[in-house]
């Protein structure tokens, strides 16, 4: 089986495990992980930000920025399949305390200021905050370039606004545009990125902004259960998958080859700015299962089918998908 | 000034005073309070339920349903727009633990069952609950019939929903289509009545459905801060109220008067079902002040400007209105 | 049946009812309700304070106060037995966020400094509150005189501690010491009174405190459900509640009666400071059914039995109490 | 410097660092690691229960329980200086919805079943949980036999409450009564075991219980943000852990050799049942700070300063710990 189902199934490599192996550790909790804090340092300089905080997953990265920001009543803004609405099972409005007004997929800064109008003090939601995220994964892992990116930032501000970037595949933005990861990150208050994705460390995120935030954020991480002990182990796999930023450009030639190769065969297919490909059908389950019969694994994604290549799919692993595909009926 | 923002506005008739001054009471927190006892068993009986439960607002009634539906993690689904969004300040999401997805404004059987769509036991969000509002104010105090009622109903059952009401303006929907009110509560576990808009109490909605739902009411109203003691004063203006029940036609008449007269006039409005009229513009704040310069109250609603009509508003008063709007530049 | 259960069986005066009846109202939730507006005036004149709000009840009251000052992770301080505790379901958890650290029935200043003890930034509760209750019901209506007042309010600030009173029965403090109410309020940050209890108004309590503590109250309330329209109707009771406080004299009076008359048949009994008696029992079920067979209203409470005097209790309804009294086994 | 704060300091072992380095992993959150998996139903066998649930820490495995047992406005019982209390930040209350009732340090089945008295449905917090903790920390480290624990199971049972056990070093009590640690955890509805601590693990508890309970459990992580992926590289270290049970025995007596120690120099000191020794101390801070001095780590423990025993401390560690303390004032 050909696991395309998405880039979390990505397996730590030799490199990262013996970093795991000989990583010097310390009580987190207590007196600091020498190899955690070593990774934070190393993730807000790549970010541009003041500090950072690692977290076992991006659902508690993104929960405890929503936290930080959130009060009972307030309206925050994000586009439409963002990560913090449903897979992250609500947290951003039970824990947090918000109510989400979606945008479009692609919002534009009109739509955030349409949006974020405003309440009087008494009546009506609150707008707090703009929760961006990029690569968009229901947009099939759209770039938010530059330009865009900092437009939207201005109309939060304008609007009052703060913002929180889910950036856990901002790395794949950064290489599909050839910019430094911070220059997408510029002018937000907060920003998580993952270390497990497409970098494929075993576990493990960072949520990052200002010195104040990342104080918070401590104890918010506390709170919920994330502060754990001798994290350099896993801190360790961190610090090789930032290593490892570079090689996601394969990946995008994977899914550009794939996409095309789709399209050739007939399929309704997605022009793939990273590394996703969203096919479209209305049956999605069906197409799945075909898909399985012939030792090829993807997941139905709202109405269409997603694949997503990662470091554990070759260029050869990809021509494999495509001849076995060959056979199907299109979707 | 003739106000005409809300029916809220309206104030307690004479007959209501006479009935608050004399009425029987007792502590509803120890023994429970004679007439709030027996408004509550004649809301029951009118709404074609087992039990009620008088509450201070609408907001609380609805805040009491939703937190008996929801839990942490649940979707429920309701028309864009709906009170129990944005008006009730998000508690559906922080106080009941529920992530709304917004259906179209006048929902269709198809909208819920698409929305409801299964959640592994995992992932995403599980879909619990339908919240229906009828008449429904963002549309207009559009009134949904028997038949969309049912066949909404009845899309729940058969995608595992249960169903809400709020019924605020349920009354207004029952005398326009000249239905008793019961038919329109058919089949939903809970429904939300407001004493206070149309029917003119002071204060006061109910709450509504089967026995054991009343039960667990009566600890959540407890909680919220709503479980008065001598709660008969305006128990009293709720039973006259509820004999103001077919009054409402009157306000219905107003309202088609003042839709048909400002049309007359070049304004752009809507056509009323019950007693509320929209006039679209995109620059509801001006509008809603040159209403104001020459004495009639209206609100910014949406993309538009809402006037309500009520039993403090006569036919005279639409007239006059009428003339007073005629100065003025079409929106 | 001469029902002591509690001063929340009260009923509303003639006076009451007539004010009612008469009283100038309008939206409280658009533009203020005359008759609401000139209680909240009229309580924080009397409490000193810049500002207040009225509340359908003083759970509400308190649960207001408390969500404002608690944030999730707070500890807060409290008397053993105080209302905020038990009697309010917790809402200073789960809606507040505070975990509470109870303090002795009758605090000292040496409590309140040992029990806020400092926390580290990261770990552990952030002391944040000290609740005070005056008069305490668990402490059988026992009064703070000013200088204890004064003294755990310094403690209070000198470990950091913001304070809430909740004042339901801080009239009757106020009547017992002969002392302007001002001078037991001096130094919170917010108060609750109720004007229900023994003061008769069927319905309502007022939190207040400073103009921005209000500000930020009125939409709590409006979160909570509090949030009511013609509110004067019950706010008119409240103003002539208002005129009654020095009629709680009497209550205290006839409270000692009844626990002299009590201890004289040998009952082990209180010395009530106010209108609360206790008596001592380790079965209090089958004392207060005895009672209740001879006519007479009391509750179990805690390890004891509780009456309490109020309003509708005359001297001669006291006398009455103790000759049926006189027949029972003492406990 | 010889740090004895706390066993959460143990380093991972190189036979742990190995079985990281090579251990089979998958995605957990799509088709389960199969490391996890293994690591999941060791523990369930070892406690005698149906299943069990990784997590990051022991803070985030007793939310999970207590959001699983409690609903708003319930109270649940813990032992005075439980770890659910304070040290989890309150999570108990605003995550989980409880209050809690303290017991005593070390509380019998009458305390049980006084503070579980009943309430009506309506008023007052409702009894639903009672939270053991065996060793208990605030007691120093002090075991509940078995007979004991199935005294206190069986009260809890009889006032119809269910039992959560926070038994992060359960296995210190199974190793001083050498009894399987299965029998400390009869009875109980569910139950949190950690491997960090003594066990040296780097990270990582585990919450057990029915396999209806490991379901909802699964969720409420993923919620909370603790659903990692590849996890198998700390589970390796978990299973690792499970193999130095045993290794405790000579923590305990090199917590007992310390206290003798202590003893004999004068110091006020506890007898230890396990790996925790107390000095009573009325100014724990000083001597934290002198023992900090000499090159010996402890902590301040409410009124004392707590020594721990563990992997990372042999013999001669706690020999020269003694030699260190000579030179000090008696506390």
């Amino acid at each position: 089986m050909l696991d395309l189902r998405s880039d979390t199934v990505t397996k730590p490599s030799d490199a990262m495990r013996e970093a795991m192996a000989s990583a010097p550790v310390g009580d987190d909790v207590l007196d600091g992980d020498p190899t955690l804090a070593a990774l934070q340092s190393r993730v807000a300089d790549l970010l541009g930000v003041e500090a950072a905080l690692w977290t076992p997953t991006g659902c508690m990265a993104n929960a405890i920025a929503l936290m930080y920001h959130l009060e009972r009543g307030d309206r925050f803004l994000a586009p439409a399949g963002a990560h913090v609405l449903e897979a992250e099972l609500g947290t951003s409005a039970w824990l947090a305390g918000g109510l989400p007004t979606p945008l479009p997929v692609r919002p534009e800064p009109a739509d955030v200021l349409r949006s974020a109008g405003g309440a009087s003090p008494y009546f009506g939601l609150r707008s707090r905050l703009l929760c961006l995220e990029n690569t968009h994964n229901a947009g099939g892992g759209a770039v938010t370039p530059v330009g865009e990116h900092t437009a939207l930032v201005e109309a939060a501000r304008s609007a009052g606004l703060r913002v929180h970037l889910d950036g856990a595949r901002v790395w794949h933005a950064a290489v599909a545009l050839d910019v430094p990861v911070a220059s997408l990150v510029a002018g937000v208050d907060t920003v998580s990125v993952c270390l497990s994705k497409g970098l494929g460390a075993p576990m493990g995120s960072v949520v990052a902004g200002s010195a104040e935030f990342v104080s918070a954020a401590w104890r918010l991480r506390k709170m919920l259960g994330g502060g754990i002990r001798q994290g350099g182990v896993v801190g360790a796999a961190g610090l090789v998958a930032l290593e490892q930023i570079a090689d996601l450009a394969a990946d995008h030639e994977h899914a550009t080859l794939l996409a095309d190769g789709l399209r050739e065969q007939g399929w309704p297919v997605s022009t793939p700015d990273t590394n996703i490909v969203l096919v479209t059908t209305d049956a999605p389950g069906p197409v799945v299962g075909k898909l399985a019969d012939v030792g090829v694994a993807a997941v139905p994604f709202g109405p269409g089918v997603r694949f997503v290549t990662h470091r554990d799919v070759s260029r050869a692993d990809v021509e494999t998908v495509l001849e076995r595909v060959a056979g199907l009926p299109v979707p």
